[in-house]
């Protein structure tokens, strides 16, 4: 069955578009961890049946409103990325992507099996994809701009505000139930994805890590195993052709 | 086994705290989702096993900061509502919440069985959680006022900006699919606490709702029942109590 991942092309340096040149690497941070996701569902070796999803990326330019256009709003009414399109069917949403792959190919897991288990993750998960993350995306930039005349220091300034939170809550928790190695045990998934992902953001605006220890070493061990390593926002295509302008 | 859900205490009045007034409401709105849901969860004569979950709500009064004391923040180290406490361990943020109740619950299912209705009921339900919610809790409306100056006027206008921008997603996607009669057919779920909620946000703001007629009946139909009615903001004895004086 034929697997489409629409999402945002990484575009990290506009000259043109004020006030927002410092923060818009932010636009693919969340993207990535959705693209995180599918690198682990569909490259790992020890699930044979996870190689018969055939996956095509499809990068969709935010920037230029390529998402307002007909084709993309039929397929995702919020015209927000990402959305995986499989077996006729959108599904948007990071998170309900992700539990999405774990519903059809449990395997490797990136949600453990037990419910406790899963509780503490989707609730480490939670705190970028409900807390953090909706507070930086280029919607909401647009309209503090628009609203309150924001200019790109005021930008960041309120960037790093809600990135600075969303570490310093993960490092508490971190400091309650320490990573062994990983935010749940053994294995790597949605909180590491989740964490690793504020760690990127961090990376973006950067944001000094000195003060979370506990989330600085978890995403450095994320940032060794190459499904996160080839996802970081820094490693894509779109942002190495930007930068190389 | 005993649990507790810690929610914000309901105060929708204030005259002290300038700036807050109009949209306080909305401290609860979010909560009230998931009193709805352990409500779904508890009350289900249909499912003898869920009475043996005793449940203790337990009002945390977070315009005085409760939640930053230790006591809470020892429960919940984001030190935000609400926090489902069962067997001795904390569940946080409040989607992570409802996944565990239908994990150790799985009836009255809250999420429906099938691969690609969770995905879409997670979809939908994460559009309130994930996009517009975040951006109208007290702690945004609290930093818009810091940063920007933001006053009560500027703090509703944000609100009802983010507030519409829901329901007008919410009227396409059931456009396209329309309940029958609850978003993912005969029975309440995920779905409809979302839109529901988003339904509330705007009651507290007062917007109009003949725009969006699909979002508007859905909303009635899920406020027919006692389970959604009871958990209305306008209907929590803080309200109420706070509406008298």
């Amino acid at each position: 069955m034929q697997a489409c991942l629409l999402r945002s092309r990484n575009c990290i340096v506009g000259e043109t578009e004020a006030g927002y040149q410092v923060t818009r690497g932010l636009l693919d941070e969340y993207t990535s961890l959705r693209i995180l996701a599918v690198d682990c569902f569909i490259s790992c070796e020890s699930c044979p049946e996870a190689k018969g999803l055939a996956f095509e990326e499809i990068p969709i330019d935010i920037l230029s409103g390529e998402q307002f256009k007909p084709g993309y709003a039929a397929v995702n009414a919020e015209r927000v990325m990402p959305t995986l399109i499989h077996g006729g069917h959108s599904v948007f949403q990071s998170l309900a992507i992700i539990e999405y792959l774990d519903d059809i190919q449990p395997s490797p897991r990136l949600i453990p099996e037990d419910a406790k288990e899963r509780a503490y993750a989707r609730s480490l998960g939670l705190m970028t994809i409900a807390d953090a993350h909706p507070l930086v995306t280029p919607r909401v930039r647009n309209h503090l701009a628009k609203m309150f005349g924001a200019d790109a220091k005021a930008i960041e300034a309120w960037g790093k505000h809600w990135t600075t939170e969303g570490l310093a809550t993960y490092e508490r928790l971190l400091a309650r139930r320490a990573p062994a190695p990983f935010a749940l045990g053994t294995d790597p998934g949605l909180a590491d994805i989740c964490i690793a992902g504020q760690v990127v953001s961090a990376h973006f605006l950067k944001l000094e890590l000195s003060a979370f220890p506990m989330v600085s070493r978890l995403a450095d061990r994320c940032f060794e195993m190459p499904a996160f390593a080839i996802s970081h926002p820094f490693e894509q295509p779109g942002f190495k052709t930007a930068s190389a302008h």
